[in-house]
């Protein structure tokens, strides 16, 4: 289970609509459906999710917004980047990217779904163990 | 000054961008201006805005999560909806509405603009001290 008050957002359920795609116990909550959908993603210790693009013909993308521990984002061909409550990351549709939780830190970020033109998300190979256990 | 430490977001700086269609003293953190624009609000207690609506072609309205205190939203010709930490608020474009803090409480959301066409917004009149008043 997901330790809870983690922050404000609620927990949700065990991720099922994306979690084999993701190393590790994940937790979703739905905040809104509407206009922009809006998701509270919750990361055990050292869980990430694949590599993946989200795809648009036009806008699309996805941002997050932390709100409790401590992760990491990181874009192919660039530095990770540590993530902290507060920090807000600018995903833009085509970028090849990954993010998760510390390994030793729960971690959660709030997702939206940035509108767009015909979009999905394609989901790439795993962030393999000797990239991962590089971040401290 | 807005209290610190109010939540996890900084509270930025005096709201002069649109504080003079507020009663009572706002505080306007810019998070990111990519995709979708993101700002974090402050209100000290009883501050509200006026009345006012998101205009647009397609698309457009508001987004509020509230991250900190206690406050209201409501909508014209609805009942007041009586706000707290993680509850999120959809506002289609169109809507006349308005939102601010409780009388006793700060009071902080993220305030996210979603991206539409010819999208700009329509100040209206104040929320009379008769109808806030009315709110505990």
């Amino acid at each position: 289970m997901a330790e809870k008050n983690l922050s404000i957002f609620p927990v949700g359920q065990e991720n099922t609509i994306a979690g084999q795609y993701f190393i590790g116990q994940s937790y979703l909550a739905v905040l809104t459906l509407d206009q922009v959908p809006t998701f509270n993603v919750t990361f055990e210790p050292a869980c990430r999710n694949n590599w993946h693009i989200h795809h648009a013909e036009q806008g699309g993308g996805q941002m997050l917004i932390c709100v409790a521990g401590r992760g990491w984002y990181q874009a192919w061909g660039e530095e990770p980047r540590e993530l902290h409550p507060g920090d807000v990351v600018n995903i833009p549709a085509g970028v090849k990217h990954w993010h998760g939780a510390a390994k030793d830190s729960w971690f959660q970020h709030i997702a939206l779904e940035v509108p767009g033109e015909d979009c999905k998300v394609e989901w790439l190979e795993p962030v393999t163990d000797e990239e991962y256990n590089k971040l401290s």
